[in-house]
């Protein structure tokens, strides 16, 4: 169950991080929608590194080909689309396969699979999620026409928390930092960690609009817990909230609930979902990010054969992953909500 | 994708808050596992309301029924286990159809299905979750002998945070708050809510131990997704922490990183989970629950015919939802890792 | 995967032939359609044991009872439909757990589970299929309104073989058969084996009208191929035609090939089923069925201590299985049809 | 659920006949076990066409690139494999997109996509099946340590039948054709077709070894309806046997049922399955292909405008479709064999 997402917009994704190629084949979308490898690279090119000191220095033109699933004249034809990204700029030599490195999956996959750390992380870096922004492409062009949009940005960088949220600057910032006032602080957070050798936590907002009221499914199947799951399968996400979920959990029903208007919810401390399902509110959650697990101070750790010993971590790395990790939060919520679009009508139609 | 969960121990539930019975069939057991209704009925008591002024009145004995799926001696034969928990004390008549209610999931189920409000709430009724502790039951007797423990128990009711966890104490508590210094802060919280026809939010944490490393699957079934999905199905739960996720997100890397030794992390900031994978320590989740939706205010809402009105929730609710909602989470928890213990086995062993 | 069926109509069936009940859990219905037991009870009585002499003598009532899934006024609500039939006449001294029955399950499920044989065979028993009756004519009222119905008969009974097929006159024969002239022979055939301590082979077939053209995926998905799934998975099933299948396989292509014609194909010669989709004729299918194991002939077998042995199968048991899997392949026919019926559209509709 | 197959082994396939590429991605593999590129390319030499005057003339390399999930050493990692087979040959000028072929899923595809027939067949091509091919030498090299095998063979052309069956000559024969003294009166069949412009039928046997027992699932999951399923995914196959199964089904139970010895049924007319699951013999199922519809003599059909038309098809065909199916039911065998050896133990082994 590890590398397929999705019920009825169904996605598999493959690849490593030194090896030849990224990818993902997207089942289930169904026939006559305009697709061109331009408008999936438009994303590819929003997550893409390289852009600022605040992101790896891993060059990569992340340029996708689109190897199936479309008609001659760029329509879907309901068969899989397979998207293929080759990498280029895999430097293995960077990495010592030798020393797990703390708070980073090489050791628990040791466990698991009797593997030795893969070069750059191999399938656990963060360089797999240049499969899941492909496809969050095309799940966005997918919803599109229906209105829906995701946007994520940064409201916390450290202890810099966003007051005023203006994602139009988010879009352009280096560190993808909703408050244009509070933007400088935060560059001072990664520059103070960056110069010690080290990382820092941050907090992403996803923000869905235009997802019509009573998408998701009672139960198991509700949007909150497809979107919780969506959003943990995000390597260094570490809390999540909904609306105001945080804050709820300490006061009354009173305050809580949102009053019910003609149109749903006149207010949205829900966060857009209720029940489970969407009441055509904005759907609001944060990603709470833990700081970048490899460092280059000197830290406790274990070789490969089980003995003591430090290690530095060199090679590239973001010193903080919410503006690289914001484009994937926004994919993973595409490709849910796509997922919903697609379940069947729940309304019997045709009866007496 | 509504009504089972899991991949290799897969669960159907089905039932109504006041319909005829509620139950689910399991599939994917081994075969040679005993198993009794006693040993399922315990966990139902654990879970059943009226054990105290700070739960609904409603009384219903939740006996169990075990349907098939064994073989004279009592242990599975491979085949479907079907639990089945008869309805008793249902008072349709505290409802009103024609209102919905704030904060529940009313409105949106007319929306998605066209159905007016159903008595007790139908399936979106916190009743449904009796199927999911019967089924947590089964869970917890086949991971038993491995030494995977679960338990769940309230860290915070309103303003009241526990302080120095006692879970033995939450097992006695009506409340299940796990500080026995501060319980009696913690009833006046909800006291003081039932006096003013309110409710109260709270936290429930879950302590799964004896969890060997190594469980989960990288990128989409990372046991922290499907973690956070089983958490986020569970009615009231709007936010979630793992581990120390939510301080983390203002903290750095070298604060963070827990040093690995010979026998894994040392210490426990990542909650358990690293990588997506089980590292051995304790898995810790901390569940935000905000306050039961049911209060006897006046709230603003509207009819069923679209016309504004206010409404006065009648019918019995639990001013906090934490004590009932632990055992659920507990049950949640262990279908999850039952999941995974049946996954097979990712080395290969049998090749040359 | 044992025991769950379908994508998007989703059951899972349990019970054992002498357990306490079986059922049928159904996920994924629609809300707002009619449903009421006595609609189910009426397939079930068409499955009913002892109706004649070439018919197991065992005397189950199979009264159904709807647990879960409907509002008040009889229709479903989008949540699950559970059904439940209790057994009743379940004589367990009449089988020998000690011994092996040749051409059984009984071999195979020791190997796998390690379980002895079961009384009245546990869930290889022909008893299970009650649950799919049950779920099958839910599936049935899904898809009467479309236009869609299903009917299975017998054609073939020992080497008589019925050439004038009339299925009316199949749906109040004791053998199903569906020759009014042959029947009389028919009739002989088992009397023939029934006389001799043995059982007689059979075919059946099933013929899907009104299921329009287009339903079906490519690849894996054909509706060819999940009928293949459905129909294989009823236990006595060895071969299976669709169309002329059988002949086709010593012919040309222009002989087999139907003109198509400005509704479709003209003719009939593929069964209804052209690429793995439905082309709006009438799906055609036959069921080529073993005799019954069962046979009180004395057999060569084995204890469930390895010891050589022989064995004289007692108990109640159909001499030809056609009469009583004819209502079970139209059961698996319609589950197969309903999980197509409610497949996302393929067409997309919303763009530009 | 079109292009996903399987439950532990789980794959997705993707490609056109003439679009760029064709390819699969392979999830579930556990880690460790040798793979190369040399590997997987035997079987896919195997199934290329171009080799006989009795195959399509079109000239494909077939070159298999192995894209993600190997670690340096050539073992897999446990993550996805994912497979690429670049198109070379493909002429689309041969088709007319104008017409539909009778007796192929141009029609239906219209129906179900709103498509005009696409280039070569597009996904309804044979030639998807080389990426099939492609995972089925996966499968193959992952269960070859056990001793599995998988063998599938020409057993009739048109009206002439194979007698003494030889798979090694088989495995030279242009046909495919497994008799070595009835192979002329085999291609004097297919060249008779031929100069006809027509194309003819055939049979093709799969033979299992080496499958140990109590391989399967009961009920839904029975390895019976699981390699149903896999066949009749197969575009040509239109009927389907397991063991004598045709035979049996005129015959009584003490001529057809297996005696049991010791080690399982000593006979094996049951073809390798009872009761759903493997007994340890040989697993032995015949497919009926209907004869290749692609044919050169002039045939009533309908323009995508729905109007009355004739056509000739041209473009290159293969007149008898069992040589080049044979790889492709093997591959679908080895597949569906692989999910079930990845199943989870069924035997409840940690307990008391």
């Amino acid at each position: 169950m590890s590398n397929i997402f999705g019920h009825n917009f169904r996605l598999m994704t493959f690849g490593e991080s030194h090896g030849p190629a990224l990818g993902v084949v997207i089942d289930g979308l169904p026939a006559g929608l305009y697709l061109s490898a331009q408008d999936i690279q438009k994303d590819l090119d929003r997550r893409r590194p390289g852009r600022s000191i605040y992101a790896t220095s891993r060059q990569e033109p992340d340029k996708v080909e689109i190897l199936s699933g479309l008609t001659a004249e760029g329509r879907t034809n309901g068969a899989p689309i397979a998207l293929l990204i080759r990498n280029h700029d895999a430097r293995s030599r960077d990495y010592d396969s030798h020393k797990f490195r703390p708070g980073h999956g090489d050791w628990p996959y040791f466990i698991k699979y009797g593997l030795r750390p893969q070069p750059g992380g191999g399938r656990a870096s963060g360089r797999e999620t240049v499969a899941r922004v492909a496809v969050g492409a095309v799940a966005r062009i997918l919803l599109s026409p229906l209105g829906v949009k995701a946007e994520a940005y940064t409201v916390a960088v450290g202890r810099v928390k966003a007051e005023k949220l203006d994602p139009d600057f988010a879009e352009i910032d280096p560190l993808r930092f909703a408050d244009r006032n509070l933007a400088s602080l935060a560059y001072r957070e990664v520059e103070t960690a960056l110069s010690e050798g080290d990382s820092v936590g941050s907090v992403v907002e996803v923000r869905l609009t235009g997802v019509p009221a009573g998408w998701g499914e009672p139960v198991f199947g509700k949007l909150t817990a497809k979107l919780g799951e969506a959003f943990f399968s995000i390597g260094a996400v570490r809390a999540l909230e909904f609306g105001d979920g945080l804050a709820m959990a300490s006061q009354k029903g009173s305050e809580v609930n949102d009053p019910l208007g003609v149109d749903g919810p006149i207010t949205n401390r829900h966060g857009g979902l209720m029940g489970g399902l969407s009441t055509g509110l904005p759907i609001v959650a944060r990603l709470f990010v833990r700081p970048t697990p490899s460092i280059s101070r000197e830290q406790i750790s274990i070789t490969v054969d089980g003995q003591a010993t430090t290690i530095v971590v060199s090679g590239r790395h973001d010193p903080v992953l919410a503006p690289r990790l914001a484009p994937v939060a926004e994919a993973m919520a595409l490709v849910t909500l796509a997922d919903f679009y697609l379940e069947p009508n729940r309304h019997y139609t045709v009866g007496p």
